[in-house]
């Protein structure tokens, strides 16, 4: 790789032109990521799952029937090219009152939906205001729920309410679903994924970020037909109440059963150890680092990279800017 | 007067260089008529009451313990030259669940309030993202609330319940007050009153919009010394609650006795007759035109222009366009 060192902002100067990249989750790992990639590339789009229902998301899904902003919103925060006063507005969280712990930024996407004719509309619109790099799409404009079905048969309706579920039945998730189930992807969605040189998966909760884009109509199938080097990022670390004890393989497993068993080519994963004192918290949590089991991965026929990701700080999360890096490499030196 | 006339925008030409205006008031009154003194001048300063404590406002004040955004966001709204949408977003109201009723733009108020330092420095912000001509400033950073007292002695606090208590006791409102007594003007708004060429009263309700702002330290006591031509607009009609029978001397008077004797210079005044079919509607209200007696006016020292000033439409409200161009006529050709 070739980068161009520069005071502000690193470029990534690609073999060809710009890969086009399309990014699929939600949560804190698809914003993050998008902080990373926004400095290597400009072709970016970020199609966020949208079967949230808690905390301020949920609030407005269910006050104003929309579809649940937050994850929107850090995605368009991630990307935003705007003042550092407009993002730390939108970032703003009301401390008391009727609107306590509600962001600004979701109230502003639910105030442009009801000026707006359709929710993606609102979404390019807010996008617009905070001049983003790439685009956010919400993966449907439809009011979905996900609903999880354990391995004892049981199920529970409601993103919010299946962690807290999971630990209370102590046993494994077999397959989360839409309620309703049929959801049609926006068209643009597919569009990106159809001229996408580069798709990534994650990281992010397996369960609740990443599987629910592949359950809307026309998103699996459009990665399925893909020619684009189709990359899962592999989790740091398992997730209470969604992963305990998951390995690489089994994470993989998940995502290949709901999106089907061609979707992803190459497994990037990190390979920094995680220092003993953060282990210790995650520990309390149930939770520990993804034990990746290269062969197992590669049996299944997809290929594995590994880079050191581990970001500083009391949480085991990605360094965005490494990750990125890390995935412009493996997009470069890919071979089918 | 010397209009230049052009497709998209009248330009005013004054005689010498473009007059400083400040506009006192608060409420649709000072709105609309910033909306068309916005045509003609640029340099326009809205000082606004913020002594409502109803509705969205009302909420905001109790819920985060901050000065009532409303009446600044309708200001910052009728200066604004962004685009459309974000002028209709700044507008919408939600209107379901626990936001029902509640404007966008009093929450980007709230929020930008939320991450500055001060109320003045949140609303020159939300100023700036809507690119006004002129700027807005609210009378005082402070929290206060108005208190009336009746002619019979009584007294109520708050703002929004000063017209329902005024009608249940049938009785003149006497004298109106703040509380806390004393807060603390701007010391922006204090020097643009220093620096006017033209300043304005009202139009808008007497005792809850244009009298609170004088009831503010420095105030009064900057109008009362300044030198520019000082314009009471009449209002058109009596209002239900507040000004049930009152006379344009009656005006002047309760003006005159919360401000002190020097502070109107000149009273301009409708004289359009009001239709009919809408004297029926205000009736209903026990509301009626506001009856001039100009001598009893001009017996106080204070001079009486007439316009035309009446808009077309369902509601007896002063025409922007035709106020604007009053004020400036009444400014050029006043001589104390």
């Amino acid at each position: 790789m070739d980068h161009c060192h520069d005071d502000s902002v690193r470029v990534y100067r690609p073999k060809g032109r710009e890969p086009r990249i399309v990014c699929l989750g939600g949560g804190h790992g698809l914003s993050a990521m998008l902080r990373g990639l926004k400095r290597y590339t400009r072709s970016l789009t970020a199609i966020v799952t949208v079967a949230d229902d808690g905390g301020g998301s949920g609030m407005l899904r269910r006050d104003l029937d929309m579809p649940p902003p937050g994850d929107i919103r850090n995605c368009i925060l991630a990307l935003a090219n705007t003042e550092p006063l407009m993002e730390r507005l939108f970032d703003y969280r009301f401390p008391e009152g009727a609107l306590a712990g509600q962001s600004f930024g979701n109230l502003f996407l639910a105030a442009m939906y009801g000026v707006s004719t359709s929710f993606d509309e609102a979404v390019h619109r807010v996008a617009d205001v905070l001049a983003i790099t790439g685009r956010v799409l919400p993966v449907t404009n439809q009011n979905i729920r996900l609903e999880a079905e354990f391995e004892n048969g049981e199920r529970v309706l409601g993103e919010s309410r299946i962690a807290y579920q999971k630990k209370e039945l102590d046993c494994r998730i077999k397959q989360v679903r839409l309620v309703p189930e049929h959801a049609k992807a926006l068209e643009e969605s597919v569009e990106a994924i159809k001229n996408a040189d580069l798709i990534v998966l994650g990281p992010g909760s397996l369960y609740t970020s990443i599987i629910p884009n592949f359950l809307v109509d026309g998103i699996a199938e459009a990665v399925a037909v893909s020619t684009a080097c189709r990359v899962l990022v592999l989790n740091i670390m398992t997730q209470e109440g969604e992963t305990e004890g998951y390995t690489g393989p089994d994470h993989v497993r998940a995502v290949l059963s709901h999106g089907g068993s061609h979707v992803v080519d190459v497994c990037v994963a990190n390979n920094s150890p995680v220092p003993p004192a953060l282990l210790d918290a995650y520990l309390a949590e149930d939770a520990g680092p993804v034990e990746l089991r290269r062969e197992e991965i590669e049996a299944m026929g997809i290929q594995v990279r590994t880079y050191p990701l581990l970001s500083a700080g009391s949480v085991a999360r990605h360094n965005p800017d490494a990750l990125a890096l890390a995935l412009l490499d493996t997009y470069e030196t890919w071979a089918p």
